[in-house]
């Protein structure tokens, strides 16, 4: 088969063209990849930084968001047939801990990710345990069935920190960010404002239902917020997106006291950080984000998808040939490109 | 002044036009009423049925939906001054026990209602606690600002049981009912289902965001809604406003395991109820709902109307001068009107 | 092997002492039991109520509550190895549905009950999923590990209405009510208030830390359990464990405004209940509670155990034989035993 | 009246014998002061180190811990009387913001605090807005009524983070950590952990409860409790009482995967804090404290101290006379006392 696999300790990937197809064990179901997602996280593995350089191994097959149909089960599958369309969620675990068994399994002691500690998505085909499959809706379409997995990042945020009827900051509009403010606006976010550093990225957050777009840049922008929401109080919630020391200082500086932070964005190295004046004197509510609830946050995304509110298609700006994978990877990093999905068929 | 009053103990009201302005004790504002909604409450209280008969006291001036301008404030009131456009909840306690003083005033041992313990607002004059004021945003024009404390009713009910990302069954779409359609979709309700008895309030529902409106003697409305909730689980939600024993019995029937149900709709005696179907066994949820958070549902209203998502112009569908309340009421009685505001300037 | 079965349509059950060892699944393990505990529901099987009869399959092995030692595991088995000690938790489901994977497979729409719709654990061995399978702490004595689901009901019921700093009256000291009493007081509530018919649970009830402990026909019991609960309000948590409609009518009538009753007796059919007084007028918090969350509950009941603060020895009165099941269903039903553990060994 | 205050700007506090009795306002009590408790606060302002000389006016009389009686009510009071034995919330406001309006006055935008913003109550009598009064139990002592505001501090603090059937470590035992030990307990902790640099802090902690105390120093303390706690995972609550910025690092280090942080130890300054692994990665919920929640605090604190099992006499070290509010001071200073009370009478 195809793959994409990284073939060297440094920066690019590679394309063997006669992989061997993977194996599912007892437990596990082979699926015939259709179309994959690039990640901000694939991105790192291409550029092969400190943190890819530490993590990955080399030669394995990398990818992790998508969408295909299973192929064969393994003997003692019991829930999915062959034939059926799904995408899976890639955090995997023996199930044994308290947390792979009460939900949280993406925060388990000995969760393995899919694409990064075992052979992933950017392959014709891929092995997942049979209690990581996701069963696709017929009226989800291909090209946003690839990308549940950093729509349901996006989904977990917003539905951690709750947006319902609530004012709403999004610092840093990157893929997520962007994914946060349709998936706010859906869930019931009141009025929701934006910052970032890109004007393209600041126009789309608008086009998809921000009130303000900010350029955090602009030294006024935490008092207009503020004075926007309620009387000077400041938004109720923060979604933290940007992963920045700078505006994760501004996001808090701005948050009403009371109010809500859901931090996804990673910051490389520990920061300076104003526990007093941005958590404690102002009793905020500070909310770790990563990976997805399994499965309430797909349940979720699910429900949002078939409201017919999510705006997704100005996020997905392209769709290339597996064989384009360079050129999908340099469309990132350009700027270009919001996000990639490639075709695997 | 002009007030209407309860002038005997039987059915209809009176326009007394010379009635003394009340006086505002030292904690009291006095309001000079713009604009007032008449309530179902209001009906009972017209109709003199067998509640009103027992609670109303023969004399007292009706209404608790208003809006108005502070005219006077009290020697010892420090939060407003004259000329501040106020609307008020109507709920008023002596604010000492428990429920009084952790933000549930609305269950308070010793509330007193407005309009129906103590002078309303079916007047040119009407007298409120300081602590029962609120400030109506500027962006919220006279008729909306109006009829605040039943769309509190409808926003209690849909925030209390949490409708972001899910669907929901709403049984009854009276006045409430109808602006409960509207406030789920705006706090973001994935999909929202209703039953009615009357086709036209069925056809507003659709038109303010409903995806299903059933007639409520359609035998196979629950297998449909079942069917359309995630392979036949049913929805997440039931917002009950009919306070009628078959409806209630059908939705806990459609109801999912696991499901939420706020009650707004009142029985009007005991009913029979299979508590162990329709709630042990299915591990359901059940919200008894009154009256509106103290103020935590004022704040949700506000944020869910300057979110521009709010659509309650089909809902008020007449705008009558005081002089006109018996046509008011009977235009309510008919099912001609549904909310009905009288002006009083 | 020896196991305990239902021989007949009728009352009774019968030991066969040459019954095949079952074979585990791929992904199955095989448990060598220890102790099994009897519940009520068994006594509902051995009386062969219309319940029962409608539907206990003739010929089951009966019984679910039990600990053991794994003797053998399924091919596909990977969580667990034979020799370790584990109890399990009894509903079984494919693991497709929405309640199935979020943490509530208890309430899920295929769930299937050990011992009631396949072979239990009144048997020298019982066959479990790999998923059910609850790795029991050396700190718990093997009696105690016999009856964790039962013990799991009650914290389920605690855990749900939440307790800490609470005002907690729990109507019904049966087995389920008095685990509930010493759960709920290690779980932290304030105060505990009991009603029950039965003279020796009401006093086994105090022992176990309740402070008052009510006839449920004292007809002064709802006044005086009110002026106990800051000044007339009444208590703040109801955990109904009867089944009973007059003690669920009284429960509600007791409990204060704004409170949380969670219910778990079981009414044999639809009572009249009085949804607006008891629920709606009231804002109270309804919660069914059936089973025990998988693992949420099993966790908190664990932790509760470790704290050292559970008392269970005088709840489990005998421990008896296989041989002796009919002397240990003769002791339940004569009121002299509450909870009686078989040894299998 | 006698009456400690700032007499200077620079260390110490002055009595004055001669100080005019406060007047009360129309909507303010005026308090006859029993006894009164001295804050860690009390002694910031004592030694009168940066905060105190940046916030506190000279001239103002300290002191915001207290029970006393009601001497005189303003004109315009109407929910107490004189005679009442009452303590009250120092968290003053103009109840006009989001906060205030919501049960969270204590991060309203214009609190003012008794003792620090206006005068307080090391003085024989204190005027309180009559909002701010809370009426003591008759159960509740003098010396236990007057440390209220810091063991709601605690409550606050536990019942925030939620310790119900939960293991719970507790950075830093001064006065506010050791109650917080006792209310754990008595709230329904599983277990408790504490570290300090203290030993006979640490020894009271354990007397309180706390089933390890260990040096914050010890190098294996994290390691030790994490596999105390569910294999390694940690625990699952961490209450943060320390304000050091090691203590606060090691904390998050031991907290389980998907754990809640309370945090009440205020940092004189930004730490350099990871985000990424304390907080993102891991999943946990962090939550900012201080003061108390108005008035759902203070019920859960008379609560906890009706149940019976608040162990609060050792942490009272000494009940002084007013004149000896200098070997008060001394005695915290030396760590020689821990709670000190002054008697006003």
């Amino acid at each position: 088969m195809r793959a994409l696999f990284k073939h060297r300790a440094g920066p690019g990937l590679e394309l063997d063209t006669a992989r061997a197809i993977p194996t599912p064990g007892p437990r596990d179901v082979l699926i015939r990849v259709i179309k994959a997602g690039i990640c901000g996280t694939d991105r790192h593995i291409w550029e092969w930084d400190q943190w890819a350089a530490n993590r990955i191994p080399v030669g394995i097959v990398t990818g992790h968001e998508f969408v295909g149909v299973i192929e064969k089960v393994g003997s003692a599958v019991t829930r999915f047939q062959p034939g059926l369309r799904v995408s899976a969620e890639g955090h995997i675990t023996a199930g044994l801990d308290y947390n792979s068994r009460t939900g949280n399994a993406h925060i388990a002691q000995d969760t393995r990710i899919l694409g990064i500690d075992r052979d992933g998505c950017f392959a014709e085909y891929v092995v997942i345990p049979e209690e990581n499959v996701w069963p696709v809706h017929q009226a989800i379409p291909d090209h946003i069935a690839a990308v549940l997995d950093p729509l349901g990042n996006a989904v977990h945020t917003v539905m951690s920190a709750g947006v319902s009827a609530k004012t709403v900051l999004i610092t840093g509009v990157g893929i997520i960010g962007l994914m946060a403010v349709t998936v706010a606006k859906a869930a019931g976010a009141s009025r929701i404002f934006v910052t970032d550093v890109d004007q393209r990225r600041l126009s789309l957050a608008k086009k998809l239902g921000a009130v303000e777009a900010y350029r955090a840049t602009d030294p006024n922008w935490i008092a207009d917020v503020k004075r926007q929401c309620r009387a000077g109080d400041g938004p109720d919630v923060l979604l933290e997106m940007s992963g920045h020391a700078g505006a994760i200082d501004d996001g808090f500086k701005a948050l009403r006291p009371g109010g809500t932070a859901a931090l996804l964005g990673i910051p490389s190295r520990p920061i300076s950080f104003d526990l007093s004046n941005h958590v404690i004197f102002k009793g905020a509510t500070v909310l770790g984000v990563n990976g997805r609830r399994m499965f309430e946050t797909w349940y979720q995304m699910e429900a949002l998808l078939l409201s017919g509110r999510l705006e997704l298609e100005e996020i997905i700006t392209h769709q290339i040939p597996l064989e384009d994978f360079a050129r999908g990877f340099a469309l990132m990093q350009s700027g270009e490109g919001i996000k990639i999905v490639m075709n695997l068929t």
